[in-house]
């Protein structure tokens, strides 16, 4: 089963090696994964999004929680949360084709971030369904190049 | 000087673990990363924000080059390069301060995402600077919870 585990770090080096290890000493793949800053300067997040087994996951959850640096973690997975993406996708630039792009682009509520004489290169954030469909729509048009943040999570509410 | 540096990688086990301590052993401390797909399943996209001495960077990427399963690195610091990063905010509700709240979100682009009795939570993307701002704008508010994807970064033109 598809895990989201959001895990708050100090911002030091060597935390993110140790909590990849930890995956990677398992057999295990991440599928994703986004650090980014938080609020407080010394306060990474990570959000790392991994497949496998349940028992095994809630085995490495432990672990992580036992690693120095690391504050919190949570699996967001039985969770109410909200996940959201980022995907960067250069497309070719055929006048032919330019219109239906656009209108593709605008059902998606993407936005145009880049044009040249070649390629167009489109920004658009959503849940992973979402992308992975524009993606698909998108195929036919020649994709170039694509950059995929992996996703972020928040638990609902308050 | 601070760098982007993107890697294309085998989306094996691993990998992660033996980028982010390439770095770590150098004694550096990664700003941002995320790690996503890319069009063809078996290669994932790293992209690396690091701050640091350009001379040692430069090693590092010569290093990392020779690691097994990394394809491809590139350090987008020189070149000419969009790059965009998502932001998830959780900030208080309060009935009193909720038309300030929403006209800061219409002029930052974003969008409400989740609402609860006691919060909002906002998507936001952007470069870093606009994210900041909006961060620093949505302090008095009451900030909860931030999530930020990290960058993604892609070279412009075709």
């Amino acid at each position: 089963m598809k895990h989201t585990i959001s895990v708050l770090v100090e911002n030091k080096f060597g935390v993110l090696a140790r909590v990849a290890g930890l995956f990677s000493a398992k057999g295990y793949n991440i599928d994703s994964l986004s650090v980014g800053e938080t609020n407080d300067p010394t306060v990474s997040r990570m959000t790392i999004v991994v497949n496998g087994d349940d028992a095994i996951l809630e085995q490495i959850v432990k672990q992580l929680r036992r690693l120095i640096d690391v504050i919190k973690v949570v699996d967001l997975t039985q969770a109410n949360f909200i996940d959201r993406e980022l995907v960067l996708i250069k497309v070719n630039a055929e006048p032919s084709t330019r219109s239906d792009l656009f209108s593709l682009v605008g059902i998606f509520r993407g936005k145009i971030v880049d044009v040249s004489p070649k390629s167009y290169t489109i920004e658009v954030t959503g849940g992973r369904d979402k992308l992975d469909a524009l993606i698909e729509l998108l195929t036919p048009f020649g994709i170039k190049e694509i950059a995929r943040t992996g996703k972020v999570a928040m638990a609902r509410g308050a």
